[in-house]
């Protein structure tokens, strides 16, 4: 390992210089104007070179993303229908912005090979990666800089899932030479020599493997939000941003249904250990959003990094008396839900009785077969469900050094009046689960937030 | 059933009085003194017309049990030894009871009986039961009572089960007619003929037994203490007594390593629903404890019942992103420890961590295995194994109505500079158990009992 990283070393002419890869969003890059702000970001740092862009998304509230054009285009086209018109819509967007820029490009020349391989039947992945592969091209010229086609470095299997070695070993000597660089996002290359696509997102991804494959010191994930929210803005007004989050913190909340980065798209990053950035390219002053493999606990940053959850649990509860005694209880009543292929999300136990905790819509087609399997294998004293439960994750790294985090939580839930059907909190201690009703679930979160927030 | 229920009324001439059987353990009924104690109990009361007594126990710290002392007699005779020596005290201690009551029955001749039979190599069961017969041959006499032979009434199977329902039928109707009765505990017969005991503290299922019977309205355990203590008086100076306590509370603490009733003794009463109460034989003012099947929740109790725990539990705990979306994954980590036939306790889990809560001498001699049958099935991110962690359960049917209980609880520890290790709260709300270190036991207890009770 220690000689590959020093042949390597001597390759990169990189070595020793700071290096942050950006990925700009799809509304980052959405007309000229949004280009404007891109270049000006990309000038403020020089670290900042290699760029990694989406296809145009919206301007304006209820306008078209650009990649959805483009599959509209596919569907018209396989149904036989008129695609040149959405094509052309597809083509003005490109249009406009190189000749706002005064673009050089041979736009036309790209925007007819397109056309073509649509009009010979080119299949859905290829249409799709048309967007960031457009918005590439545009994005290098406007910048000077190089233009490198992810079909060129990025590189799936038969399958369709990614070759990260391939692709790792590929970008890393390409980009070895220090040269800024725009890599469209979304797309790579299948052994076939056809298009792939990640799943919708995936420009996410392509920025993490650019990051992974240059050593980037920081991968900056540039959207229109400035950062990740503590809380969802249709709960709690006006949410604080988390100004640092560990991958694991940030997994845990993406889990309880906080809308986050493409999931995906944080392992390649996380692997390797480099810190994410979210940042918003309306507002390019915000520090915006840090995300770190670990990260210091500090005195000053508040107790908890964030709150989330999800409505819609059931809880499938047991009672027998001596159950502790049987061995191989709580085994036979998880092998029920696993042969009903019901994943568990919890399971509070008391003395005599287990709860098993899980998503309600999953339950309700196996509701009878479940009672009557638990029955058949336990023989319980008692077997209830509780249905509406809704799961609320607390979390926060700072909470292992505060002792009082779990105690003010409740207390802050009692004083809103709500009643908790369930407090799970394992030795990580990273989060603190509770359960309430869903009637509780806004509530509980408000009250949560105030406590710890303000 | 109701047919049955009326068949049995017309042969019961008890119908319609109240009853109450009375059990006294050996501290109760280990000297004359006692005896006089015991007699003047069962006056205040007619309805208690059914006692079962224990064997002589210590009359002062550091004397004998009688059971002792049998034990003792059959050990030497089967050694060979000189058991007439241990014998002659037993004999004494009956001596001095029949002497200082002026009792008529023919102890002597009794004692004669016995003492052929050890010589004669009597079996173990058969010597230690004397015990409780001869207590009963003399508290019958003191009374003025019936005496009724266990051997008569109280049935065991081949594999030395306790035959319920024959034992049932057989003391139902042999005690129907309402005649004041000493049945003394402890012991049975087998459908050989010989007599069979209970394990050690046996007297409380006969009194569970005969309560059953009667359909006593009420079984008074009568012992030296005033009740069941709320936390354990090692730790908590001078802890009130619980006035009531249903049985599934009782179940809970005494799991918990709460030492209360012989846990057999509860079921036949709790199967049936009559209310038990502890008593003490040297206070017979003090109400003692009522465990009955439901109680009340009154506003003006404490919001707790009482606090139990034990120390030395072991945590391995597994970590692994995305194991939620692993079919199985606790179902499999549940069965590792099956096989190596350890029960778990707990099992707390967070969004990509699990924690099994198990005793620590149980996972002790199989630790490598364990952790080598984890990392084979699941193929964890992390896996370790946190020792010397106690387990508190703090229970209390009032904490249903009482939202803020758990607040309250973990503020209580906070305050006392203890950090949680687990906290597990399931549907049931009967109690809240966490996890602290072993040298935060103690001081928990503490905390928390001041907190609720003061």
């Amino acid at each position: 390992m220690a000689g590959y990283v020093s042949n390597d070393a001597r390759r990169d002419e990189t070595v020793g210089m700071k290096k942050i890869v950006t990925k700009f969003g799809g509304s980052s890059l959405a007309d000229s104007g949004q280009f404007r702000k891109v270049k000006e970001i990309l000038e403020r740092d020089p670290a900042r070179r290699y760029v990694v862009p989406s296809a145009p998304g919206r301007r304006f509230s209820g306008d078209d993303k650009v990649t959805d054009l483009l599959y509209r285009c596919h569907a018209e086209r396989e149904a036989g229908g008129n695609w040149q018109d959405v094509f052309d819509r597809v083509a003005a967007r490109y249009m406009d912005i190189a000749e706002e820029l005064g673009l050089k490009a041979d736009l036309q020349g790209e925007l007819d090979v397109i056309s073509r391989r649509i009009e010979d039947g080119a299949d859905r992945d290829y249409c799709a990666s048309r967007g960031e592969y457009l918005n590439g091209i545009l994005l290098a010229d406007f910048l000077g800089w190089r233009f490198m086609d992810a079909a060129k470095v990025i590189f799936f299997d038969g399958a369709g899932n990614l070759d990260s070695e391939k692709t790792n070993v590929v970008m890393m000597a390409l980009l070895a030479d220090g040269v800024p660089t725009v890599v469209p996002g979304f797309y790579g290359i299948m052994p076939d020599g056809r298009v792939h696509t990640f799943s919708r997102g995936g420009s996410d991804i392509t920025g993490a493997i650019v990051a992974r494959a240059v050593r980037a010191d920081t991968y900056e994930n540039w959207t229109d939000v400035s950062g990740f929210l503590m809380a969802d803005p249709r709960i709690v007004r006006d949410p604080r941003e988390i100004s640092a989050i560990t991958y694991a913190e940030l997994r845990e909340l993406s889990y309880m249904g906080a809308s986050v980065l493409h999931e995906d798209a944080m392992f390649p990053v996380h692997k390797v250990g480099i810190p994410t950035v979210i940042r918003n390219t309306n507002k390019p002053d915000h520090p915006g959003t840090l995300i770190s493999l670990s990260l210091p606990v500090e005195p000053t940053m508040p107790t908890i990094t964030g709150i989330a959850g999800r409505k819609g649990f059931s809880v499938v509860a047991i009672e027998k008396a001596m159950m502790n005694a049987e061995l191989g209880f709580g085994r036979k009543v998880l092998q029920v839900f696993e042969e009903a292929g019901i994943s568990f999300e919890h399971m509070p136990s008391g003395i005599d009785s287990i709860s098993v905790v899980v998503a309600g819509d999953a339950l309700a087609p196996h509701r009878e077969e479940i009672v009557r399997r638990i029955a058949d294998l336990t023989h319980p004293d008692v077997l209830t469900i509780h249905d509406n439960m809704s799961i609320i994750a607390t979390v926060g790294r700072g909470m292992v050094s505060n002792c009082g985090t779990a105690a003010r939580l409740l207390s802050a839930m009692g004083r809103a009046g709500v009643n908790v059907r369930m407090i799970d909190q394992g030795s990580s201690e990273l989060s603190i689960i509770v359960g309430v009703d869903d009637a509780d679930f806004e509530e509980t979160i408000k009250a949560i937030y105030s406590e710890f927030v303000g």
